[in-house]
């Protein structure tokens, strides 16, 4: 099987000078592609814990920044399946809705209860197949994403940022549910 | 409180003639809306029994005969309640959707089942707010149902066209259910 698996490296962003990564990002001839702000809700299933099953159930509504552009999509999230060393995939489903609010009703009526809900701004580089992702979750702080099938280009961005960088493992999920920092600052208008 | 209330009525056409309903339509000065073609999915919650609550879940995709357009629907129904004599409402929780078949794998990822599947033939006919459906449903026959809120419209119409009409109290999905005859022939394409 030689299935196309997308390696993905996620660090929070610990230097004061956050403009050092996107200096660095355009000098490696990464383009900003596009700007948004992410409200993300997660809800638990009716009659089991998505915290055990390691599943994901949420909706995300996404403002284009500068274009007035508005998505929302329902995205369910498998557990995580360990595929080698260092790669990980779960199965994920997306699907478009034209409200949100009552996709948030009709969950309610069946019984899912809203975990936490958070917002976050993003803006989106790419270089080729590499996408770098500049994520500043309110109340969390700054994180940097890398995506790509090419792992050295990962260890690579890292090593150049190491004094900015620092791994992370978890999901923005569970850091906001950890440090019940992350606020929820979003105009739903 | 002075809220609009819907009042349907639904029958059975039991003549063999169902030209007859459409002439009498037309001579009434009843406008053909549109043609759709409609397949309903419905399904059962993970951890409870939508027959026992009188709850339904249901996607909905309707292509509309000759304008090449289609839309899917997913759509919460809580349990009736009745409002007074003859009148009954259930709150109805309605969200547009891009595609069906990733909200079905969504929903069996839940947990949820897939109960039945059907699909109906609909004309849609309107005067002023009285809207008169005629289905053909596969496999199970064909009905009319009136919606409006003048329950006397109602009234004449069944009393017009009685030799045709038989009242019938059930949902399709109820009875599809309970005759499983109901079929589901769709171009998904």
């Amino acid at each position: 099987m030689n299935e196309y698996v997308e390696v993905e490296g996620k660090y929070r962003v610990i230097c004061d000078d956050i403009n050092k990564i996107s200096y660095f990002l355009k000098e490696k001839d990464f383009r900003e592609e596009y700007r948004v702000v992410e409200k993300d809700i997660y809800y638990n299933h009716p009659c089991r814990d998505f915290s055990r099953t390691d599943e994901a159930l949420r909706i995300r509504i996404r403002k284009y920044i500068g274009q007035g552009i508005r998505k929302t999509v329902l995205t369910y999230k498998g557990s995580r399946k360990v595929l080698g060393e260092g790669v990980k995939a779960r199965e994920e489903i997306e699907v478009e809705l034209n409200n949100w609010r009552k996709m948030n009703n009709i969950l309610l009526c069946l019984g899912f209860q809203r975990v936490i809900s958070f917002v976050k701004e993003r803006i989106i580089y790419r270089k080729r197949d590499v996408e770098v992702t500049l994520d500043h979750v309110y109340g969390l702080g700054r994180f940097i994403e890398v995506e790509t099938r090419n792992r050295s280009i990962i260890e690579n961005i890292y090593s150049s940022l190491s004094e900015c960088l620092e791994p992370v493992n978890k999901t923005y999920l569970e850091l906001c549910l950890e440090t019940q920092k992350c606020r929820d600052d979003f105009d739903d208008s």
